[in-house]
């Protein structure tokens, strides 16, 4: 059995989030006396979380290895792979390495948190090198739906490790940063030990189309296109907010931003370069105003019906300073996410209300995917040639399908491993193994609470919101059982009070029933035992007449 | 303006539901001194809807009218034409007509409500007439996801009326009984008034593939499995369900009913001829322990993931009698529903996880829609040859857009409709309008309350879901304020207690505080008063060391 000691012969990985779930994007590498995290990911809540804000990972074994830790490297922008840091920068601290538009999205999110005096930030360019304790590691250029991208070569006592990050291989990017598959295949050719490649789009076929294609459909939506035009697209994906700019100056229209984080992330990817877009092309809300329709273009947040967006204020008629007319057409430019269909398409049955045209992926090809389909990663394995194979990124069903494609190519099944959360992959120059868990999960971040909501209180939320709640209160004299107030009963998210109030009345009858045949019994009434008879009575009761289970509190004061 | 007496010179068609939603479906026509039903839906409820259990549409129209009432008439057995039927006929008595299939499923339906009794079911085949007072409908047969669905051909006063049902156009059913083109077009050539088509799928381009595509793909799979088949399937798909049992037969394996409503469907469909499964084929639990895993199917319901459905029992290892295992082959043969993704998929996980391999719709060809796609409605359109189109069935950009298509077929623009949820439909001889709206809504279903359960109900539900409850009780004494129990803090569905007592304790120390400083004002404490304040300044502080808003109740008592 492998020990953390000196002499310590195996490298372990440990995936501490992202295999098992999409999402919580976070991995250990550790040799000897040092630790490296490669990105701290958030996951929005599952339908079952209720009020829950976002999901992080458990950094319960970083704090096990406190000391050890020395850098944070991050792949890239999105909140899946960098929304946890302000959680793990508020206990630890840890420099951090990425490319330059990665460390501007951390930045802007540290400065909301108070956090960016005390860290370290530091700025990795593709191709580049940086060396940490026994790890040397290599940015390697990737696409993916937000620029400057990368995934990693990780040079250890043990061997070369890739990992792909979030990648898709394209050709033909808009910027230009293709997937570096020379640099891939230079380090196939030197030899990999193990590969760790994003499972995101295993069950699709082929291969995933070109941003660029993106741009020729929207083309040819622009021509048809005589009212305004309203774009909706995720606000880090700046090589498509990047195509629309660009159709936008073709078709002689000026762009208005809306939402926060499209202002923030144009403001930052201008700064950085990373975005052409002359101030001359914007226009303010007033200017917008003075322009003929065919003039304007607006590129707005909201593609998933996020509710305070600007776009589904719009639907709604909730925004005071922009409305929906006949002959906008409004074009939802990213997925529909599994979770968010019906209210998204809730939110275009409105905009149709308002003589809008809509388009969407669903009807024409205005998305592309940001990560490689199974021809592609087939390539990434064929160029990379690992001796081992670990998919990464993805839910279980992924992970098992990612395994199964490298088992097809021709990888022995025994070099294919599938590890989750929390598996320790033990790596020594000759073989890799899976270990002894470590304690791994998801914590929940309500409000300010970190982790202090989780199952019980779940369940009764859930509970809650499925009948809700009736309360009863009654005080009752402690040496006669006289009742000196109540019982009143109170009720939330029941039924309708006004129109209902019979129910409640027989719900008080069955209170003083309850009392009287205590009282009948014996004399003196224990407060315990009238709460849980007058707890069980009503319940059956409402069971009864509403076949309806809301939850209940008795509170029997005596006095 | 058209008026109801005697003399009415105009037919009216009102639709009651499925005009801006998928669901519901539920038409009036009437005309003079009588009045029709065409369907009776239910629909099941949107995220928003909290409990609640099912959606029917708003009768009051029908109160309203009921002495006219004259007949329901079921166009197919779907839930979201038949759901609402018990409802319905607990307060109006009317006779339904339909064909063998949808009558036996309606009469399952009445029988578990104890309506069967006192209801009138007529059977009618495709290409029968019956007469209703000044109605003369021809059942038309068409193709849907369920045998035995139907169109209406209506001869009215004003003119023939042609509902479409719901349908596609399959030249290949698996039961023969193919959409009857000839009929549908006899009508367009004798001359019809209006076209009600059901635009379901208008977004779709081409043709659905036929059923019988499905059988083609299925077998491909069967050829591969060794292990056990799982085929999950809506209960009322008994042509899906045909397929799998001739290819069971064809495979030599024998076939495990599972789920309540399988077993009913199947009876049912057996019992009317409906389903060719000798008896011989069929095994039960204990026959199924003693095959070889290459000699089993099994069909069973669950295909979205419904909680309590077997196959959602077996993926989490819930159910007693019935384990996945290696080797399993379960295939997915539906839809997923939007809203139902992120469970599917959760079971799939777990499906793996067990070490089964599963086929769903989103990687293989297992399910055809039942539902028309774009050349298909054309179709209708150029079988029917209408004068007036107006699109049924569908969201509101549904509708939007099938009136779009006829219209680009040349049909007058004007002549289009575009009718909702309570529209009244004017039709005379020569011209159709829209005129005034009748109410119309979506009453919800709540265990046994029907309508009890609306806007501030569903609010009240969603707030208590989102952060919980904090209650606080406290007895004082009406003469000199002094505490005489209490302040007792309960919480559900806020935090968790045992690890976080200390916010509990402040909370106290806040209600403490509010009781001193309105002592320190007044010797007499109002308890409304101090209730107020409590709830005040608790919200106060829960926010600020939380950012939590739960429901706060302060029942305050004076003695």
């Amino acid at each position: 059995m492998p020990n953390s000691s000196n002499t310590q012969p195996f490298l372990k990985v440990i995936p501490l989030g992202g295999l098992g779930e999409i999402g919580l994007n976070m991995m250990v590498m550790e040799y000897d006396e040092t630790l490296i995290l490669i990105d701290s990911g958030l996951m929005f809540p599952e339908d079952d979380m209720l009020g829950i804000d976002i999901v992080i990972p458990d950094f319960s074994y970083i704090q096990k290895n406190r000391d050890r830790v020395r850098a944070l490297i991050v792949t890239h922008g999105h909140e899946d792979h960098i929304g946890a840091i302000p959680f793990l920068l508020r206990e630890f601290q840890i420099p951090i390495y990425g490319t330059p538009l990665s460390l501007a999205l951390i930045r802007e999110k540290l400065k909301e948190h108070g956090l960016l005096e005390r860290s370290e930030l530091n700025q990795v360019l593709p191709r580049e090198q940086i060396s940490i304790g026994p790890f040397q590691i290599e940015f390697l250029q990737v696409c993916h739906s937000i620029p400057d991208g990368v995934g990693l070569a990780i040079r250890t006592p043990v061997g070369i490790l890739i990992h792909s990050g979030d990648f898709k291989i394209d050709n033909t990017p808009i910027d230009g940063r293709r997937f570096d598959m020379a640099r891939f295949g230079a380090y196939g050719e030197e030899g990999v030990l193990a590969l760790f490649s994003d499972s995101t789009n295993v069950e699709r076929p082929g291969y995933t189309l070109s941003e660029r294609d993106v741009g020729n459909t929207l083309r040819e939506i622009f021509q048809e296109c005589a009212g305004r035009i309203i774009v909706a697209v995720f606000a880090s994906n700046l090589n498509r907010i990047q195509q629309v700019i660009r159709l936008a100056r073709e078709f002689n229209r000026k762009v208005l931003l809306n939402g926060r984080s499209m202002a923030v992330n144009v403001r930052i990817a201008r700064e950085l370069g990373y975005l052409n877009f002359p101030p001359e092309e914007e226009i303010t809300l007033q200017e917008l105003a003075r322009l003929p329709d065919s003039e304007v273009l607006m590129l707005t947040t909201g593609s998933q019906g996020e509710p305070m967006s600007a776009l589904t204020r719009m639907a709604f008629d909730d925004h005071k300073k922009l409305k929906v007319q006949r002959g906008d057409t409004i074009i939802l430019s990213s997925k529909f996410i599994p979770g968010n269909e019906r209210t998204i398409q809730n939110i275009i049955n409105h905009l149709y209300r308002h003589g809008a045209e809509v388009i969407h992926e669903q009807v024409r090809d205005i998305h592309v995917s940001g990560h490689a389909y199974r021809q592609e990663l087939k390539t990434m394995i064929s160029l990379v040639k690992p001796r081992f194979f670990i998919p990464v990124h993805g839910e279980y069903r992924h992970l098992v399908k990612h395994r199964q494609l490298a088992i097809d190519m021709g990888i022995p099944e025994e070099n294919c491993l599938l590890a989750e959360d929390g598996s320790t992959i033990l790596c020594g120059p000759d073989q890799i193994s899976i270990g002894e868990r470590v304690p791994t999960g998801r914590v929940l971040v309500d409000g300010k609470g970190v982790g202090d909501v989780e199952g019980v209180v779940l369940r009764d939320r859930r509970h809650l919101s499925e009948d809700g709640l009736v309360i009863v209160s009654l005080v009752i004299d402690k040496e006669t059982s006289e009742i000196l107030s109540g019982p009143d009963i109170l009720s939330k998210g029941f039924i309708q009070e006004e129109t209902h109030s019979e129910i409640l009345d027989s719900a008080k009858c069955v209170i003083l029933e309850v009392l009287d045949n205590l009282l009948e019994k014996d004399y003196e009434v224990d407060t315990s035992v009238l709460q849980a008879e007058i707890h069980r009575e009503l319940k059956r009761f409402f069971n009864r007449v509403l076949y309806r289970r809301p939850v209940i509190y008795a509170i029997v004061v005596d006095i």
